[in-house]
């Protein structure tokens, strides 16, 4: 008997929690864990639900769906490792984070592969045995580069997409193929700074804290429901290159915290915000 | 209708949450919070439940107990503000902070007085027209003045006792008169530093953190169980004064939000440690 | 022999240090802290040094100025405790703070007086001695309320003017009067959410961090510089009240920590930027 | 011109500051950045002063000495990359992060060789180019496994030895032949739960955060100075095999920090604390 997760997202009615532990206990789940928040001004309601069962998935879905609201979404997971494409351009922390972590199986997930519009990670990411896609964007329009990029992503399938440091916008077509699948490490604390070179605005607006932001793509850049934050304290004595190094170790730390997350299913998209149940 | 909370903590089984919410829905109650959780360890289940109704209290407890394992605690509460009194010493800052969140009605909490073994504080706790006691302990053996202490507060019968830097040891005797219900701020994050002069300890251990724990008070002094801790970062130039003048922020910071835990129903013991639904 | 403090700020070139701990040395002065920076964009110098010393300060700044490039901002303090005026709206929690800390000699500071559009704070502000002034903005242009403002502060002619959650926007013509002398408290973490209902901003973008930004007030709403940010965590199940309520308690100790700073002749300008020796 | 470090720590006496920057001016030395610290407690002085200049060593060291106090303690420093040897065991998360930062240039060191007791870490050390020594102490008496330990240690001359979770004690007599040369990283905050399993200790007693702490090692097992210390929150719901999970980013974090204010001279000893100019 392995651990599942249940989550669920419906309209908030009286009841909710009664009816779904119901049914789990009918097909003989043991609930382990169990978190739910309404939100009151959508009146949508939240559940993730972790159980030990054998259960027939099907069967289970199928009564769920008939003790809820219409529309409700419904999904259950048996915390397979997902199948992740990582892209990055040139800089190599966030990367490096994530083949170490996938080396030693400490992510919930699988790297397929990473696509680069560079070569310059290409012998880091070989040392760790994952096929390395260099996607050079010279000479290419932007909708020709992302054909090709669509072209090697699509034979991979993957369940998720990383953006670990990939410093080229994507168009809106690109995006609108992965929705709520593209995740994003941003280098500064949005909404602040939102944009090109965050760490010269950082250091031109003299700020005590830098950060790092997590957040799903959408079509909108930089405005995607954020998953993760984190800040580290600056000073006067940093310069915006010095903000940039010192960026890296939040950037990283607050990407793998972000896919930890997802990885896990422990997180619900509500509009342009997030809800998290870590 | 107002907010209510249910606490429940029992053994274990399957079917809990489920039936729990089974009675809450029988009684028209609608589930606007919920949290679970179970310690695999002992095998314990800890369920905090905030619900909208006017229900029959006695009735839904009644009904409750009888769908609950024997000897499973319950508690209704409609938040109503605890009673609290507040024993100090000479050190003002975690006083003062609590009568002024006391003054703005803040704290789920009325102070009833303030007690100290010095006539230091009085000024403060007059300014916000709280009854001080002064109870000396010069001359006194330890038995004879907690007798004096506890002479005024059972005239005062408080929910809870806060001990915001009150400098005495108090005996076991003292203790189990409270038990689960004396709530002490310690100068240090325990467990290093248990004990007298922690500011002097942690300078001479030469740390580049100090912080400050509260905690329930058991027999076994600064053992009990901890509600919050927080640390903040020092370093070579803080000498053993400073150290302590920078550890009042952090002991007010978490007296303050072990406070708000408390006096809002959020918390559990289990054991020596604490289950916290924030 | 009192401890005091040396501020220089200057064009950077070879031998400053020497040159200044010369003339300190010569006046018998015992260097006890000593910190300087070179801004290598600006080349500017900054030195800030705690001496021991009964000095001749006029000659001492004499020699110093003669030693140093011309224009030189040279300041000596022997770190009395500065006047400043308070102003406030409805919200107490910064006031409150800073009043404890006034009564307790905690700031290296005297309070001269509250000021506030309304009479709300007024019963805590006298709690403390303070002298309160009511001075309400209805019926009143901008310009005839500074008038009033202004009125009541040249009477008093404080060293500082502290914004503790100071609802109304000043006039240029009113800033312009107390440069580098003006402290507000931003509830946010600045860039981010400029401008009114912070925290409703901060929750529509589903932020999982706030924060405050304590600094000085320049003609540029919000755009003057930095001197304290600090964030707390913050996730889903807070609404936008929940994330003012939360906020406060960051405002305070942003905003106390900024006043430490400032009092004790720590903080240098430098443009927008702060450049700051703690 | 490249940028070089003077290290001075010596008895404390007016003047000092004057004197080496001085001597530091007629040698043609240009001062970018300058630190000082006296502690009051032993009357020591310290001073860290970046400078442009091409010196000769030898005549500035000879003529520093004859300005200082006798015995004064006395490092010129050009920055050069430091020898390191990381020693680990089964865990992968600090080797790892060190490799990477090496692999990438962002350590002032180079790695000489990894060391372990275990072969497990042998795959990841080699991806990296890396000589891996695997000396296994099945059927060694502490002495001789160290005496081979010391044996491949001193063929490679290393100006640091890391311990990288290395979790072997290490004799006396092995710890004294690197006094402040042999930097660990200890899997708590010490000295809460110092020695064995802190991560169980911990999460029997309860804690709220848990931390990480790197120190130089000396004869007293988790006794030595303390570089840097870093804490994360923790709640309930952490096992101890959660709490040990969740510590290895703190860890990693901790040790990289450590490892960068060492290697780039950053860190004096003063008893069993440490002075650092970051």
């Amino acid at each position: 008997m392995k651990t599942q997760v249940l989550l669920v997202e419906c309209a908030d009615q009286r009841g909710l929690v009664h009816a779904i532990t119901g049914v789990l206990l009918k097909h003989g789940a043991n609930v382990v864990g169990n978190q739910e928040f309404v939100d009151r001004g959508s009146c949508r309601f939240f559940m993730r639900t972790e159980f030990d069962a054998v259960v027939d998935s099907q069967n289970l879905e199928l009564e769920l769906r008939s003790s809820l609201p219409a529309n409700a979404n419904i999904r259950l997971s048996d915390l397979t490792p997902k199948r992740i494409v990582v892209m990055a351009s040139k800089e190599h922390h966030c990367l490096a984070d994530i083949l170490v972590r996938n080396c030693f199986v400490e992510l919930n997930a699988r790297i397929l592969a990473v696509i680069s519009n560079h070569p310059t990670l290409e012998p880091l990411t070989t040392k760790f045995g994952i096929p390395f896609f260099c996607i050079n964007h010279d000479g290419l329009s932007r909708v020709e580069h992302e054909a090709k990029l669509l072209n090697v992503i699509e034979g991979l399938s993957p369940d998720y997409m990383v953006l670990a440091k990939y410093m080229r916008v994507l168009s809106p077509s690109f995006v609108e193929k992965f929705p709520g699948r593209l995740i994003n490490i941003h280098h500064s604390f949005l909404p602040a700074f939102a944009g090109a070179k965050p760490y010269q605005q950082a250091f031109e607006r003299g700020v005590k804290v830098i950060g790092a932001s997590a957040h799903f793509v959408t079509e909108q850049l930089d405005e995607g429901p954020i998953i993760v934050q984190q800040v580290i304290p600056v000073d006067h004595t940093h310069t915006a290159h010095d903000l940039s190094q010192s960026g890296r170790d939040v950037e990283q730390m607050v990407l793998a915290k972000a896919l930890r997350l997802v990885l896990e299913d422990r997180v619900f998209l509500l509009g342009n915000r997030t809800v998290i149940f870590d």
